[in-house]
């Protein structure tokens, strides 16, 4: 019979041998002594744990996790370890500390609650990485049971609570800026076990004691008022009175312990750093070299409009709405991102714009210099009203920008992924339009398949690559959909045989729905590195641009702090790269997701490659993505973070012998 | 190519067009506004949100659910209805309150905070299911991300803190003493969203204002202390200066709501459940039938006294030893089990013992005839060191148990899961020398197989299927595991055959690694029904009795507060029943998991099919329990709710309207 099979479950049970068990060498008692700790009561006194007077490295696990690594709240402790990054100027660079309590020392619901303190990273030659500038502590809230928010962590109150069985994670994020001196940065971050909050507060006074204490100080008050006093008995039975009024204040509970201390207070917290913390060390080697202020390669993202209209209750064009998208805007560059603000219309239409003031206003010339702006949207206002004075203001945008040195930047994206040619011809009129006020005008237009309802090709796919053929000149950033290629590298060649590069046309790539797992994209739940190798793809494919469709494209909501809902029919994550502050706290400033920090990393890999390009060519540092294992296709990359280091390092390394065997100077990659 | 086909995803990002969108109809916008809460800012003000001035209904998400039910973080919100329970006296009832923000209310960390209060539940005559005692609120706190440890809210202060996008449950616990009058009775759940105590800590004083105040305290009490006045003037300076002291005191922060609520304090707690709190109305008729203080089926569940030891830092035989074994025994005692404490030995050898005290000590009267105890283990000590005192030792116990009216319910277990013919020979031994000291002594063995070496059978399944042949008159409570069974409930009777009824012989069953999913066991991640279903299955195959081999088997740990790890080796779950209080919070007592809670369940489902069996027949109550739907086989159950409680309400009704028409009075189902 089936069940009596060796190899079943039951049988399994008494073949445990291989593990010393205490208990029993089997059943029951399997491997019972197996995971001890080590840890003894004795160790830590009898009765409640105080935190301030054990070592926190028996209350609970520290270790540091890469920032490609999505720590679920069941992550299994590992050794904790020296970190050691690399990092250019105007880098930012992210790893995470793991912790898991390894008993409860809070008395209520938490396992306990422990600060966090970090030292400012320092050089031999006196220079700095400044704690709340240059570095910065988040801490990694799970949405849909994922670790991807990033919320701040106050550096005057950075207590964490962690739970029961609980692994928490804190992302530490340190910024390079670009006048950095180069050279080794050597820090320590603290972890020390404390007393949750809500305890200490335990000492302090209850609402009600505090209340009591208030009418017996009124009363004293009363007593002790300057007044004609009939007698000096009258006097001597006041002062008496005030006495015990005063004493009886005294004995309340919650001043015990002021006697205890006799005024010295609590270990200071050095004092407690020193003796109990669990000790991080850190080390940052900062190269010799800067990332481009530009990033090398535009990548443009949606914001949209509408959603933070709705969720911040704001009125169109009010000074609100212009403060809120200001926030935005300038919030996103930080990510090597050129942001665009968009509105749906029918059928795909779409407003999409960079700035919201119009070009004479002068935040205009502002958000288009702005050297970290690659690619900026201008408003094709028609689109939605086509009305005379849309069509007139639409012109003078126009012939105001294209005199600007930054027009090379523009682009109009007026419709995403037309699909017949009804809506080719709209495309083509307001390219007619748009021209005959600036003949170098860029047009940018996403799709995934060719016009339905033309005999453009035999095959869908061929039908897809001839699009150019029909949307030349209304269209010269090109920008197809990653999902069409699949895993087939290859079909690249057959799409930019088409374009006509002297014309200044584009390849540009983009990501949405698809394509889906095991591909790169941003969905919650993929791998960190599957995130982070949607930028190394759009750099082996070779695209010179990348449009992503909306950071802030969550369900509708009319209040700030609402839950946070995904669409229905997207896939989880799709469409949202940060969440507004107040879901998390009381705070206005959007919350990253991981997934954000990933694509910045990807952005700056962008840069190392290309880097390590301009000195090798571009074979060589294809063969360096290869050889190193960060990516060779669609389907195969990296899982774990070891070989981006690798590649990183070996650009860094190849970088500072070159520039010492050339001029012994730093690099700067590129203007700024 | 593929790529193009219709069916990929990108090509249904366009075809959402059943969803009618606010904002476009296909692409980024798809199915924007589907999902609109109708919450509006203006309804809540603007700024921060004052959880005591908004209807919590507006703030969160309040809904039941049944016990069967495993409540995630992602669970959906459902609408809030009414609660309609059933129960028998001395039955306990539960069902829980599952919470959703929909907002964040709180400033950092958490959605907010909302305290849970319940009413009595009380009959239109005025009787009464009093909070706290017959009422009960637990919060579920996940287990390996698992719903599972129900941890006691404190009556007093039951805040649970939600987090963002994160569903919690609690879960609220009926227990309906044996002299309740039957009726219905009627009570209400208020939820209410409130500031969280982190908060609310604002407004109280903080370490160095306590201490500030504690120092003025002293100087003002040192200025009044009654002594010998030199003069008027001092009197009147002391006073003046004291007064000055007083009124600086007072203008610390801390006091000033104290002023502006000029004494009244906050909003009345019935005033804010009346005005802001979700309610939950509860209605629980009673039967007019009890449950019998005796479990009808012997349900026997070990507890690892070798866990206890460490966990508790308790040395074997001391004072502290005795009361964690006894508070553990009584604690069990409460869900129809009858506890056995165990010690492994070598090869599966098992110390078992119901009470730690000898049979000539009061506390063993006490244990054994207890009405709740249906079986108990006699401690065969010679199993661990067999000297010549442990023997005479375990002589004159027997001598003193066998002359006893529980004797009955006495067992010896001695050895799990012998698996060779030798150890079968140390069974028979140990049980020649028991039957000289009585000769009606029970013996219980537990087994999945025959013994190897032995040419039994020919097959595995009829090796099993002889033990009794090679362990009679040595063992008389056949104790198999139903994972040898498998889904093939037919083997049943090809054991039962075997058995010897005429000779006392019993067939028990017990569970334990196997068998696995789908059938019914008790690990972690298993459905809510298929734990509750271990006794449906029991039932049905007509077992009498049930043996399972932990209840705390959790890892070594030296710390009670030491974080609970599962054994290696063995399935998430399995052997742990219960969790260690200090691990929750600085209560010393257990903390149940659901899957307890559900054995609980199914052992009052078994009085039930008793119950209505006695009645009927057997056979009624089989085909009761099937066309239910409850339970069919062991891969064939109620994968939801529904078919429980109609089963349970058809045995109520039955067993009232046969109740009406024979007596007109209540049934007690068994003696006590």
């Amino acid at each position: 019979m089936e069940s009596g099979q060796p190899n079943s479950a039951a049988a399994d049970k008494t073949q445990n041998s291989s593990v010393p068990p205490v208990e029993g060498v089997a059943g029951g008692g399997t491997s019972y002594g197996w995971v001890d700790g080590g840890l003894q009561a004795s160790s830590l006194g009898n009765g409640a744990i105080d935190p301030t007077k054990i070592h926190s490295a028996d209350l609970l696990h520290v270790w540091s996790m890469p920032s490609t690594a999505n720590v679920s709240q069941q992550e299994a402790p590992r050794p904790l370890e020296h970190v050691n990054l690399l990092a250019a100027r105007n880098e930012r660079e992210s790893f995470q500390i793991a912790l898991r309590p390894k008993v409860s020392w809070a008395t209520s619901g938490i396992a306990g609650s422990v600060q966090v303190q970090c030292t400012d990273l320092c050089s031999s030659a006196g220079d700095r990485l400044v704690v709340g500038q240059s570095v910065t502590l988040r801490h990694v809230v799970p949405m849909l049971g994922v670790p991807d928010a990033l919320v701040p962590i106050d550096p005057l109150n950075s207590q964490i609570n962690l739970l029961p069985g609980e692994t928490s994670a804190i992302w530490v994020s340190l910024n390079v800026p670009c006048g950095q001196q180069p050279g080794l940065y050597e820090g320590e971050i603290f972890i020390s076990a404390v007393r949750a909050e809500a305890e200490s507060r335990g000492e302090s006074l209850t609402k009600s004691e505090r209340y009591q204490l208030y009418k017996e100080l009124r009363n004293c008050i009363d007593i002790t008022e300057p007044r004609d006093y009939s007698s000096s008995e009258e006097m001597v039975q006041r002062l008496t009175s005030a006495s015990t009024t005063l004493r009886r204040m005294l004995a309340l509970p919650s001043f015990q312990d002021c006697e205890e201390n006799n005024g010295l207070g609590d270990m200071m917290d050095e004092d407690i750093m020193n003796n109990v913390a669990v000790r991080l060390k850190l080390s940052l080697t900062v190269w010799d070299f800067t990332l481009p202020l530009t990033p090398s390669l535009p990548a443009v993202f949606g914001i949209s409009e509408t959603v933070i209209e709705d969720r911040f209750c704001l009125e169109h064009g009010t000074k609100g709405w212009y403060d809120a998208l200001d926030h935005h805007f300038r919030w996103l560059l930080q990510y090597r991102i050129s942001p665009f603000f968009c509105r749906w219309g029918d059928s795909m239409r779409i407003l999409a714009y960079t700035c919201p003031w119009p070009a004479d206003h002068p935040k205009a010339k502002e958000y288009y210099s702005d050297p970290r702006l690659a690619a900026y949207a201008v408003p094709y206002a028609p689109i939605l009203s086509s009305t005379d004075a849309a069509k007139n203001s639409l012109r003078r945008e126009v012939e105001i920008l294209k005199s600007e040195a930054h027009w090379s930047k523009s682009y109009f994206y007026l419709w995403d992924e037309p699909l017949n040619l009804e809506q080719y011809d709209v495309i083509c009129s307001i390219s007619n339009e748009l021209r005959s006020y600036a003949s170098d005008v860029r047009i940018l237009t996403t799709y995934y398949c060719g016009p339905s309802g033309s005999e453009l090709a035999p095959s869908t796919f061929e039908a897809f690559v001839k699009v150019p053929n029909v949307l030349r000149p209304h269209t010269q950033i090109f920008c197809t959909s990653e999902w069409v290629l699949g895993t087939r590298e290859d079909l690249v060649k057959d799409i930019v045989a088409e374009l006509r590069p002297d014309l200044g046309e584009e390849w540009w790539t983009y990501v949405c729905m698809g394509p889906s797992d095991p591909q790169p994209n941003w969905h919650l739940g993929m791998r960190g590195t599957q995130h982070r190798a949607v930028m190394w793809r759009v750099w082996k494919e070779g695209g010179t641009g990348f449009l992503y469709w909306g950071t802030n494209c969550y369900e509708k909501a009319m209040i700030p702090s609402a839950e946070i809902c995904f669409r229905r029919g997207l896939p989880p994550g799709d469409g949202v790269l940060f969440y507004p502050g107040e879901v998390f706290s009381s705070s206005h400033e959007p919350v990253a997701s991981t997934r954000l920090e990933r694509i910045l990393s990807g952005m700056q890999d962008i840069e190392y490659l290309k880097l390590y390009s301009s000195r090798y060519g571009r074979e060589e540092g294809l063969a360096l993505l290869e050889k190193t294992g960060v990516y060779l296709g669609p389907d195969r990359y990296a899982l774990d973070h070891g070989p981006i280091d690798v590649m990183r390092g070996e650009v860094a390394i190849q970088e500072k012998e070159s520039a010492y065997s050339t001029s012994g100077r730093g690099t700067m990659i590129a203007s700024h």
